[in-house]
């Protein structure tokens, strides 16, 4: 059934009080579409469907809800339904509600659910966002190394409710340490008598709460688990991060890389303000434009040649945007290849090598098309050299440059996608302009 | 234990000849470390490491290697021991490692392996990249809807080896249609003697074998699944697609999205020849290099404003970045948006109106910092109104421009990506130019 469809019949059946309908409707549907026809519905019709469901239908619908619903929601329900429904969030989505609203509110929420529930989430907000230990569930399933296997699936069958993932059972000592870890497969093969210890693979691959959270997605992807566990450093389990988490870990990550080379600090969405908007976008936007006077600098110290030799003007914008096109394509190749651990920074000279082989194919190429063009347009086979000459020798340069810069980036420390697009761009105008007018200055008598 | 540490300890055991420690080496190991370790090895060190392995272990290897790696790997194992690895693979690697090679190879791989597994993957190899039915395994878990819970673990006792994934069970009727799903979780909770048509979850969420890859990794996430079913026209199951290929699925589309910003086709590393790399990124760069002539047109047009005001010229570089960077941002958060479907391109008045406001806020910032800088530099408060009120025009349209070209090219059916960072910075070069000259024109009189 659609989300359409079932907006529709929850309609029909709030009209003639069906409440039946409604939980049936709802049941045939996935949480996530749940949540998505509950956002469909107006303020009053919501009110009357949310009253009727139990908490942890309620719940499911929350955790799949963007933290805005999410908030309308709450507030929806009130005092004295909120209580009950965070209690049955997992851990995890209950923090991340939680970070997105002011810290009074947030207390008064965590004061509002069950003491240990909020004990949990408390736990979690104290890591720091984007690692490892703010993206862990405390809903896992633990169990202690003597256990058979039989003893085991007896035991998940009580857990299952209350764990966000029993395909992987982490094995514990008597002293809470993780000593291995069984998946459910194994568990179903396995002969009931046998014990944990035996069945368990004994190297588990876990990480510190402290992982940056982009460190970890690799880290589960580069295995395909389904899960890592997270641990203290006396390798004491404090959570998993499940492979759902990671998957909007990738996305955010892939997401940050990008807008970062178009030179913002942050995404936005049109959810937020245009004075909000404007000041992910403005401050790189000063920097750029204080740089531009470097640029037109670069232009004033050569306003002889050009007064002498007016036609070369209109070359300005074309070196100009080659130069910045092409390191800003090598820019991104280098990137992007750190960003998948593809060049991790150390083949320098290789890269350099490469890149400059390139800057030498591509430089030719479009040297030789811009003196044709420049020759054909302003009938001056000298221009078509200044031109054509200048073009192959910036597009080199900037090539180089372009994947030199993230490279230099990261040795200072500094994220490599910040050497984004419209900063690379900036560089090879000035290194680009430079070229052309020193050129054009020396055979400026051919020119004129 | 590290690669590095494995790597070692197998030189020794080899010098010694002691095979058994190998064996136990490579146990310790996940098989992506394996696989790492493999590659760390020479050649003649490989070859007997390799020719003492399994082939069900030789098959996790290779399984795990990249392409050029596998193609090594299944050389130095020889013709022999071919057949037994690639049946031991799962069928969707074999497919990935197959497309890989000339047509001729990859026949002949495929002439070598066992008829039933040689069928699979020439049913898999018919779908083309991409798309769901690239992506999918044939290894997965169908079960009549008459089995019990019990009989149905029984059962996946038996399949477990055979299985990539065996957390979902797929049910069927009689006429092999998809039914329902029951998960592992579901089974163990349930009463042994409940037959699967009362366990499972009727309303299965599958997709066609036509999907593309991306639609499919979205859904995925949307849902938090491990799986997702793959189905033909009468809902007959065909295959599944599981999360860790979903996740590579991301990932490279996540770098198409990158890499299509810096105008460059296909991403690009080192091991790919100069002359490989220059062709990924001339294409671009040529088109381009003729759309800045018209940028230059624009300046030739105006060469006699130019020349009674020389000095305008320096703000050239100035106005066309700008217009440029604030073009790509705008560019940039709406691709993005659009590729996290949070917006879909059908509130286009409303983008337009939230771009018009930040590029007004923007505007109006830039156009008074660079008026200020202008007058200081050159004097002329003229000048300094001329250049101030150009960037203000400019940066406002620009703005629009950058967020309505990706939706433009959305609803042309293109790709809204390849209106790259590049290619909005040359359209917004002639409009930001043609605003600055036409009023500089305007008020010649002042500025000469």
């Amino acid at each position: 059934m659609s989300v359409r469809k079932g907006v529709n019949q929850i309609r029909q059946a709030l009209k003639s009080r069906s409440w039946d309908t409604i939980t049936q409707v709802l049941k045939e549907l996935h949480p996530t579409d749940q949540a998505e026809l509950i956002k469909e519905l107006t303020p009053s019709e919501r009110r009357q469907v949310l009253s009727h469901l139990s908490y942890e239908q309620l719940a499911e619908i929350v955790a799949e809800l963007h933290y805005d619903d999410q908030r309308d929601v709450l507030r929806e329900l009130g005092r004295d339904k909120i209580p009950g429904v965070l209690d049955e969030m997992s851990s995890d989505d209950v923090v991340d509600l939680l970070r997105e609203l002011e810290t009074e509110q947030a207390q008064e929420l965590l004061g509002l659910m069950g003491t240990e529930e909020a004990q949990d989430v408390r736990e979690l907000l104290v890591y720091p966002e984007q690692t490892a230990g703010a993206l862990m569930t405390t809903e896992y399933v633990a169990l202690p190394h003597r256990l058979s296997a039989g003893e085991t699936i007896d035991a998940l069958r009580i857990i299952s409710p209350d764990a966000e993932m029993i395909y992987y059972v982490y094995v514990i000592d008597e002293r809470e340490r993780l000593v291995g870890v069984v998946s459910l497969r194994d568990l179903i093969v396995a002969k009931p008598t046998m014990p944990l210890q035996e069945i368990m693979r004994k190297k588990v691959i876990s990480v510190p709460a402290s992982m940056d959270q982009e460190e970890v997605a690799k880290l589960l992807d580069k295995y395909d688990f389904l899960a890592l566990p997270v641990v203290d450093e006396e390798d004491r389990l404090l959570g998993i991060v499940t492979v759902d988490d990671v998957m909007d870990v990738i996305t955010e990550e892939a997401t940050e890389d990008f807008i970062k080379m178009a030179a913002i600090h942050g995404m936005e969405d049109l959810a937020l303000s245009p004075k909000e908007a404007a000041f992910h976008r403005l401050p790189w936007l000063l920097f750029l434009l204080l740089a531009g006077f470097l640029t037109g600098g670069i232009i004033t110290r050569f306003e002889d040649t050009l007064q002498s030799a007016l036609a070369l003007a209109a070359f300005i914008p074309i070196i100009a945007d080659m130069a910045g096109n092409t390191g800003t394509q090598a820019l991104a190749v280098v990137v992007r290849s750190m960003a998948l651990k593809r060049f991790v920074g150390k083949e320098v000279l290789e890269l350099l090598r490469q890149e400059a082989s390139i800057g030498l194919i591509v430089g030719t190429v479009c040297g030789i098309l811009v003196a044709f063009l420049a020759v054909l347009w302003h009938g001056n086979p000298f221009l078509g050299f200044v031109v054509g000459v200048s073009m192959w020798v910036t597009l080199i340069v900037s090539t180089m440059i372009g994947a030199l810069m993230p490279v230099l980036f990261n040795a200072l420390g500094v994220d490599p996608a910040v050497a984004s697009g419209p900063f690379i761009t900036t560089v090879n105008d000035i290194v680009g302009l430079g070229i052309y007018f020193t050129l054009a200055t020396k055979f400026l008598a051919y020119l004129a």
